[in-house]
């Protein structure tokens, strides 16, 4: 049997590189040379054992590389084809995918998120892809993998959470949180159209990313209360669309608290402990508020939209790779990455 | 200077009759002489301390009546045409009206929400009505009063829970609580299509009524839980849409811990003390689940489609109003209703 | 090699029953044994050979059976579950599919429907199902074929004529023409809250059966003018959504007559010779009109929320099928429905 | 009684200056001193006598102005502030105002289009605005005219038609016709996060400027099949949205050829004379193809939103403004205008 490097889960504390046989290729499935891949945010809470996962599995669901494998049912790819695949790979035939609910896929919450969580994941020589059909994309031969490395996760649900927020043409949106997330939906509220993109976060230099990528006005919490500052920038009106990209009660909270009435709160974030809705800013359930969660959206033909962002030119989120290390020094790589050293934003990991 | 009757907010726990003078119209607004009104939880709130308004305040926002007097900047009325007036009065004309936001007319929360609230309300002989051009629909001679007594604030806000629920042909939609709103919202599920509507309560009559308004399947919580319940209906599924329509921390969770993964939590009630959101059935934010508020639906052209909707008959809402009282024995009705007495749901009031 | 019994296509004028293998089932099929089916007005196109499609090929897209067989990559079925199929078989997990556009299966104009289109159709003791994971739904128990047998197309079209129009509570809705297809609209109208809802056709019976799903207002187009017609019942002010239900210049040009600005033509007629827009009722292109075609709405999902409604009750549309023939006499039945005899609406052919 | 100069419509072909009155203001009236304003291309169409009004009437409907006078029941502004209008003048508070149909105003087709259609326009000293609450929005005072010139019709009609094309990030975007109107929908597209925005035009100027505001790819028709260039552009897949911005049979057409089934056309042109569906690029019907037309939203709300457009600096729409005359010279500027002589793509004209 062969065998393949994978970085795996083994218990909170501890995720380290195994020896695993490469997977068997059933008739609806792809398997997927990795070539680059890299870490999220939520692999670091798998880390310290905030989100369970079972001990033995690979980790890693942000996968770029190149087919090694077709299985008998799924056409018009070949062998040798650069591809990505989404972090979130719905079957696109089940009712909830059918109905347009693809991250939710199969039904249980959160179904459409297999790879590192309840399947195994990418970072790792080889990726099994379940419902391949649904979920290669080819890369065009002019990209590079880091240049599309965002695409599967944090691009998709950054611009998600811009989406969700149904920004216009001319809103005014506030941004709580400039991690990868933060930094991709400000970037997203700013392909819809928003013209007052209001960044808040307390470290200087993601402030400064986010302005690059689109952000009009940034605010450092630890040098302003960001609430009074937001209904001051916009003359006590409050944001059309606050997006909270955290998964704090504080976070979430500020977002309510300069949301106009009428406005969508639109959360990103993965929370913990407790999550209130402050009555006050909440007009006691009076005030039209909506709040609307987005999980990350997967498939193929999402992946080939982000793909033809990067092509395009209109966004460029490569400089949010401040790091590159090899497969076999992914350890490395976490603890750098967990403990947001030197700057790091994301990195990027080729076995 | 004239005066009228007018049932006035005079203290925490105390609403009376007293005399006040008949209101004086500005350019833009009408006088209506009420013929008949009703009220509403929210009243009861007002008189129980809840909702706090300023001590003098004429209460109601359910008015039916006839023109009295038009302001010269008001066209296409005339005296004499019988009206009915939305519970909310928009203008129209300002920055969130224009851009839908009738609700939040103005721009400050509940905005839109005047009579009884911010301005005198209609439990009184007239009724000042402030932009008149947008808030008078003249009611057609075949239907009484009793009839549309319900438009203006109920059916609005509970068929207005139905629509924020985007309800599909052939969903399953559950309704927490079937008060007069609730069973409204009961009644709006029904005309937006849903095949499975599931009505919980703890009040048979109140269960046979939801029946009689639409609902396949009615809980009383009294004897079954409404979660294992509505997961079992649903085979495990969940709903489409969960109606919250009471104001409370264990229905708006109920909602959720029925909810399909990506479905709506379309919330009627009005909360007080603490709400939160339980980050089990949240799926810790990554369900895709949407939290929506609306707050009643306003303006002549919402009432102009609820008379059509009366008028057509395809809903029957007159079982609603069980009581019946002249304005002189509003305190009784007060009495009555606050205290949910002889299976009140709805009053008449006719001064 | 097995045979069976299938109505084939062999010239334009000449549909007539053969035998031919029975197919083989491949990784992702499913064969379904045929126990009720029924004849569509696009069959009839078809046999006339106006709308053309290979000869040698097996009409008919709308099955009710058994499973017989199932590829090895369907799971979560079983052979000898009683089962529907839609018109339209989405493969879920193209492009277009993952779009949300199934039925624009593949991404060529009008992909998603196969069945006696693209591939062998139902009207034959067997039918291969492609994409069967995405297509089979199972009739639960308590429900006759013919309870289900308007499911796959008629149903699933005209609903969709009335959620394209996206009809709001209280809307003004006209229906131009009252065959099946048209009838199930006026019964999505119904669904969808209109409360004015009126059906135009020249049959006195149809109309009948029009008000018996839920039109309001009948007009038989040889006694009246309908434009003048309708004009006066809204008062002059044109219906918000008008459904074209036939596939001609003169009812497509009807509907934008009716129609208000800002309202939407919902089109689910298949046209043929030349189709204009009158500018004098386009307003020149500046009245905010919509125009939207649906082609039936495929796929399990969409089937089990059809067979929800069924189930429930809310809308009953079993007298649509006035004629029953056997698979045998199939070409009687071609001649009978093509020729619209003896007041006949939909038939059931059961092998 | 005091008069002013005003560009008025005599007969086709001929707009001279007049001295007319100085309007009076009613109660809910606002007079504007005009400071700059603008020809359309309908301006054009009226002067020609193919769009026809009454002789006598103002021409024009693009105003940047200050308040002279106020209605008495006008609040919130002042006399002397900057202010400019829309083209649109809603009154926010008829049924369709109140549904959202703001550009359908009274409930007759066009009805939101005033200035210069049904009441006299701009192109004069002075200005009386209707319904002045719904429709003054006030310039910040570190914007010129000029900057904020283009908001009141082609940056709202052309942004309008990327709005109503329901444009996704990463989509194929192809506008026909680079006029003042074409242009700014590509720039509205960009807003939009198109990803391929596709501009054709037989002017290398105006394709010059497209490329300045956001197309990627541009087609000289007179070069090349648009249809053809498209087609291969999108790999045979079609475009997502498709604008037509001029009026004629064939960019409409065209429009329909390169979409793909399932997009939508977005309207904007003119039309005159004939308009015709290709049948076999409209799929018969079945194509789930949306047509969609858009007049120039108004209102007040709208212009701030432009205007913060404006200001955040992500659009710069003044090169648009390519020749500048006086009042007493509109008739040679409408010679100018009409002719596009000397690269025109838009006048700015002072009073």
């Amino acid at each position: 049997m062969k065998t393949m490097k994978a970085a795996v889960f083994v218990r909170p504390g501890k995720i380290e590189l195994q020896e695993k046989p490469i997977p068997k290729v059933g008739p609806t499935d792809a398997l997927v040379k990795i070539t680059t891949t890299t870490i999220c945010g939520t692999d670091v809470h798998i880390l310290k054992g905030e989100y369970p996962v079972k001990p033995g599995l690979t980790i890693g669901h942000e996968p770029v590389g190149v087919i090694a494998e077709l299985g008998m049912a799924v056409g018009g790819y070949q062998v040798g084809q650069r591809v990505i695949v989404g972090a979130i790979t719905p079957c696109g035939q089940c009712n909830p995918c059918l109905s347009g609910d693809h991250s939710q896929c199969g039904g249980h919450a959160i179904g459409g998120w297999k790879f590192g969580n309840s399947i195994d994941g990418c970072q790792a020589e080889y990726l099994l892809v379940p419902n391949a059909q649904a979920n290669l994309t080819v890369i065009p031969s002019n990209l590079t993998d880091e240049q599309v490395l965002m695409c599967p996760d944090i691009m998709s649900t950054g611009f998600g959470g811009a989406e969700s927020g149904q920004i216009r043409i001319g809103d005014s949106v506030a941004i709580f949180a400039q991690g990868p997330i933060g930094l991709c939906a400000t970037a997203g509220a700013h392909l819809r159209g928003a013209s007052q993109i209001i960044a808040i976060d307390g470290n200087p230099r993601r402030l400064e990313m986010a302005k690059s990528l689109g952000a009009h006005i940034t605010i450092d919490y630890s040098k302003n209360n960001p609430i009074e500052a937001i209904m001051d920038l916009t003359g006590g009106r409050g944001v059309d669309v606050a997006i909270e990209a955290l998964g704090t009660q504080q976070t979430f909270e500020s977002c309510l608290r300069v949301l106009r009435p009428g406005g969508v709160l639109s959360s990103l974030g993965v929370y913990s402990g407790k999550l209130t809705l402050p009555l006050d800013a909440f007009a006691a359930g009076l005030g039209d508020h909506k709040v609307v969660t987005t999980l990350c959206p997967g498939g193929k033909e999402r992946m080939r939209r982000l793909i033809n962002v990067v092509e395009s030119g209109i966004v460029d989120l490569k400089p949010l790779v401040t790091h590159r290390f090899k497969l076999d020094d992914i350890e490395k790589a976490y603890d750098l990455f967990a403990n947001q050293r030197d700057g790091v934003l994301k990195v990027a990991i080729t076995p």
